[in-house]
């Protein structure tokens, strides 16, 4: 009888310790969310770095401004360092707005049109030629260098809207965007033209980055409205020998001093051990980069925050990185992961947020083991209260994507995906898109996933 | 052994039955998700319904073109059966644009604020009087007579920003708009001011229904945008003897006559059973009525499109029904249940959406036994792959609510809730808030819902 009591004994004792501990979990994730969403400064940081900093290309004096920007309101922090890694990044400019034009035979028809990152120029005075539609680079290459040469591919395949995961759809129809250019410039096209990756009918065309081959010409690259994308598409039905008219005067310029922005909060336990939190501090020229990626940046901000403020003292080390040059090169991410090996550090997690500012709805997990997996799954109870119901295998960033050669495990923050390709990249990627609520729900999922991997016993 | 193999194999056939029907399931699912997202009408009714339609308050010009266009789509989507139900709605009018002032001693700040729907008028010159802030009941009786009277009282209790579920917060704070002026009233005041029920901090008030008790003195109750009461509440603080200035000239006209539109898909099996999904056509007179509750009337109609479109025959009747006067009377739905009644119809589920057209999350039941919410809820792994988590017990909604003694089980459709106190019942709850992949993603969910549960085996 005693050994059974005893057992028993030990069985409550060890059942109720953990039922405390899963009760401690759930107040410290209560505590983040009431405290960002009563007293978050997500918003108005995001307020600021969209309307007073505004656009932050690498390179652009928008940039350097962030940079001081992230630097000045981490140091106000209090955290235990605040630092500045140099980077040399990549100095691409847009130039004078371009021009573009449908020209139908009949009448000029003017249409929004945003040259690609990355891309050359026109000539001064544009070009002109007839327009041959594709949808795909296997239509494009059975079409034959002698229906290709001399004209402008016009790369018009749209993002497939029954996906439910809108990245997946984007990231299906991103081959005419990054490498369009160049399947066309193999088969004599003197110019390309993209169909706006965009989940949205509307007049914004968004640009983003693509990438020059080694031997093949470098023509000009730009993108449409995906409303011009179908009127063009409607007017070479009506007329064949419709032409299209572009002017871009875009250039990249010798690599500019840039820097990431790193803020550290030492762990008390295993401040050798470190888990990143961050998102990308560069954005396109267009627009303000709101949900691309402001919202990442205030929310990785929050989170230190948070702990600073809640006085949650991580047993690891928990470093806030302001990621420089995600759009068009990831050489802040590269840069960081370099450091990182450099100076034998040991990064055992890395988070990023760079999907928008949306209500938050879980988190992706990359190079986990299955029992760790599990282990996070095993938090849906605690984080299923918020919304957070998805968390499953999915991308981490691209920002943190170089971490993972050196084993640390990647997680992307996984909002609603709904929305996010209406304003990528366009100029209407904008603070008055972001819904306060929504951000600073995930600004505290954030802080509560990076609490409960802190505690993880290991 | 011939028994073992027998079993076996009826074993296998009943599994693999079982995975059959579950394939189709999902097949049928997929194709209400494709053809929504690919080909919806949802979206354009929307427009049409917001911009062309407009506001629609129960008993106006509005609500009367709503009849007829509802009428008119539902006839044209080829279903069994479209017909109006009479019934006779309250007419509220608002009148003469509001006018509210702070009257801080030094200066006259001018606000924005609406009246509330079912107020009487101040006299024709307004109202001007001292203010006495209060958050609660409790307060304001403990202030007694001697305090309120002559005066106007200012509710001032914020929605909790910490609510996850905004509609919970909502309705914590909706006592103050509901009762508050006869709270008031008992204690003498003259006029009643309240914070909008709104999640976010901004310049549109928010209007709604209050309802006068019998037997106190009909004062005047208004609502002023969260701004201006954040603004009031300050200069109460430098100023106790600060007043307020408000005038309004609403009025309540004899009741009107009206319709519910409802359209019918006859059950192949069991017809006379029947399954409602609906919303409320009437909106508020301040606004478009896009999420409130035009999202729900579009997706309602949706529904019935996919059944016909995509061929899909329901066991059971299914009603399409656009019930009228939610906002201030509810006339309808009780109208409905009342026919319903009266011609011994057997409702078996009710479906509505009114709770905003965001990113479907999942469906609250009402009234469901165990086992049936235990079915519901096993149908996850079909949902899960649309966002479709939350299937919990929950609100119905305020249409159908007259069904539940009949013996119906009442669901609501939940969206993503963050957004929708931001434009609830004001005047920017416009068309562009309304997102078409969110919205055409609840419509292929309700369908979805519909579909399983008209081939539950019963
Ligand atoms: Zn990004
Ligand atoms: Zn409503």
């Amino acid at each position: 009888m005693k050994k059974q009591t005893t057992f028993i004994t030990s069985l409550i004792l060890s059942l109720s310790l953990s039922s405390f501990a899963q009760d401690n979990d759930s107040t410290v994730i209560r505590k983040f969310f009431n405290e960002s969403l009563s007293n978050g400064k997500s918003y108005e940081w995001l307020r600021d770095l969209t309307t007073n900093v505004g656009p932050r290309l690498s390179g652009s004096e928008g940039a350097k401004k962030a940079v001081q920007w992230g630097k000045t309101l981490l140091e106000s922090g209090g955290y235990d360092r605040v630092f500045l890694q140099d980077v040399m990044v990549p100095h691409w400019v847009r130039g004078a707005k371009e021009e573009g034009y449908i020209l139908d035979g009949k009448q000029k028809i003017k249409v929004p049109l945003v040259a690609l990152g990355g891309s050359v120029a026109t000539p001064k005075k544009g070009i002109t030629a007839e327009v041959i539609e594709v949808k795909t680079f296997q239509e494009l290459r059975a079409l034959g260098k002698e229906k290709c040469e001399g004209k402008i591919i016009f790369f018009n395949r749209p993002m497939d809207p029954t996906k439910i995961n809108t990245f997946e759809a984007y990231g299906q129809a991103g081959d005419q965007r990054r490498s369009g250019a160049n399947e066309a410039a193999k088969l004599g096209a003197i110019g390309v033209i993209i169909r706006s990756l965009s989940s949205t009918e509307n007049d914004f065309p968004h640009t983003g980055s693509m990438v020059y081959a080694t031997g093949v010409p470098l023509i000009p690259a730009a993108a449409l409205s995906t409303n011009a994308a179908t009127l063009l598409s409607k007017t070479l039905k009506e007329n064949p020998n419709t032409k299209f008219y572009f002017k871009q005067s875009c250039e990249t310029l010798p690599d500019a001093p840039s820097h990431n922005v790193v803020a550290e909060i030492k762990g008390s336990e295993h401040p050798e051990e470190i888990i990143v939190v961050g998102g990308h501090l560069d954005s396109w020229d267009l627009a303000q980069g709101a949900h691309d990626d402001g919202t990442g940046i205030v929310q990785s901000m929050e989170v230190a925050r948070l702990f600073k403020n809640l006085g949650i003292k991580p047993k690891h080390t928990i470093r806030i990185v302001l990621f420089m040059n995600e759009e068009n090169g990831n050489r802040g991410g590269v840069k960081y992961a370099e450091l990182a090996k450099q100076n034998n550090e040991k990064h055992i997690f890395a988070l990023e947020s760079d999907n928008g500012g949306f209500t938050p709805r879980g988190f992706g997990m990359q190079g986990a083991s299955a029992e760790l997996l599990a282990k996070v799954q095993s938090y849906r109870t605690l984080l299923a209260p918020y919304g957070l119901h998805e968390i499953e295998r999915g991308g981490g960033g691209v920002d943190i994507g170089p971490l993972a050669p050196q084993g640390s495990v990647l997680i992307g923050f996984k909002p609603d995906a709904q929305r996010y390709f209406e304003y990528h990249h366009a100029s209407n990627d904008t603070f008055d898109t972001v819904n306060q609520r929504e951000l600073e729900m995930g600004a505290a999922s954030m802080a509560s996933l990076i609490y409960l991997l802190d505690n993880l016993t290991n």
